[in-house]
């Protein structure tokens, strides 16, 4: 295996960050060896470095021996921009849409030709689902992804349409003419909607959070196909998507927006 | 300024940890030199740093060239068991009790001496509140705290108490003999209460998750001080409590429960 002494170029921090890259959503938690492998690593650089990490409570450890992500990482992570300006300005916007539809509602941005799923608020009787907070789904097959595909530049959605989409479903729109028709008319109507393209059973409605007339973020609903009523569901998320984006425009940098700064002072 | 050469001893991986323990609640933008000054790096050393963790997207620099965290950090921060599996299981009963209650709904874990903020589900009407997901608190001073404390061992408890505790408005109870009188009728009733004890104007209900009776979480509310009636919001608290511990206990060791693994299976 190759590790520390066969490649002198790589440095101690993009190790570190090796091993954080070796979790994902298939592996979301990894034995010592499984974390040497994945990072390329010997396993005593692997060993020191997990040390370390773990001791940060980056990582920890379970009965069982195996590593995942821990307090310290998600602790950072809800610092970020995405997290506190973004998913908590959006926050009552879904609660409403959840309100009103009693199923499924995300909070998702575009990462490359993906779709991360940064909120998702749920009930009991809401349909099982795949997306994951913190999970990845392809642009093309999600209501979320086709939202902010259709809002991207020409050359951007050019450049999508030549390349190899895949296929999750019998249902997933994957022919250049047809993915590009579908996109012009979710531009058109200001949603998307997707019928079983990602999970059979499910079908979704979904919208862009533009601010500046970028497409920042999209929110949207996932139901269950027998809920066939899809065009019914635009107008809540549609509303929730404008709200977004016009809070968004008014708060631009505040990195707390709408919250209590001064815990000693009566609230208003 | 010591940095890179006065401390021989610091490895690498311990530098860059530093520069990610720099983000804080308080600081969720810093600059290069606030970076290098907090981390106690010099400023060569901070540079070469933050380029690898921003390249990594672990950083992200805004257009005045402040830094904060960026989506892969809160991208492995969604992976860890704290969301996929807390988080993830209390959400439909967080729902439900955001729904009886139409007020600030929060999930807390206990850190040492505090509580972190895991999840907090809010509306348009709700209290404005200082909790902030990722923020942490005093365990003394808000519910979800002393619902953690009063499940505490004994002697975790006398520790506690032994300490100088915060007192961050004048109806804080930090005098020993107090705080556990409060904690002892805490644990007798099931479920905390504050009155104007961390934010003046509002109070909160809070009841510990227990699985195998340890405290693993807590979850409360936070209403204006005018809703008088707190025992009557103990119920729900209690009942969303419970269901999440039940939750916990039955899935075990499943890092996503609940969720649909093979997507191109038709849903149940």
């Amino acid at each position: 295996m190759s590790g520390n002494n066969s490649q002198p170029g790589r440095t101690v921090a993009s190790r570190m960050l090796a091993i954080l890259d070796a979790f994902d959503f298939e592996h979301p938690k990894l034995t010592l060896s499984d974390l040497a492998r994945r990072a390329d690593l010997s396993l005593p650089t692997t060993h020191r470095l997990v040390g370390e990490l773990t001791r940060w409570r980056g990582l920890e450890r379970d009965d069982e021996g195996k590593y995942r992500v821990g307090l310290r990482l998600l602790e950072l992570g809800l610092l970020s921009g995405l997290h506190t300006q973004l998913r908590d300005v959006a926050m009552p916007f879904m609660q409403e849409l959840y309100e009103s539809t009693r199923e499924n509602v995300h909070l998702a941005v575009r990462d490359g030709d993906k779709v991360l799923y940064v909120e998702k608020l749920t009930g009991h009787r809401s349909v099982p689902i795949i997306s994951r907070t913190g999970g990845r789904l392809p642009l093309h097959t999600t209501g979320v992804g086709k939202a902010l595909l259709a809002w991207a530049s020409t050359a951007d959605i050019d450049d999508h349409l030549s390349r190899q989409l895949s296929r999750p479903t019998r249902y997933s729109i994957r022919e250049p003419g047809r993915l590009r028709h579908d996109l012009q008319r979710t531009r058109r109507r200001g949603f998307a909607t997707t019928r079983e393209e990602m999970t059979l059973g499910s079908c979704s409605v979904a919208s862009p959070v533009l601010v500046d007339d970028e497409p920042v973020a999209a929110v949207g609903v996932v139901v269950r196909s027998s809920r066939l009523e899809l065009d019914r569901l635009a107008q809540p998320v549609l509303s929730a998507a404008r709200g977004i984006g016009a809070r968004l425009s008014e708060i631009g940098d505040d990195p707390y927006p709408g919250y209590v700064h001064d815990f000693a002072r009566p609230l208003p």
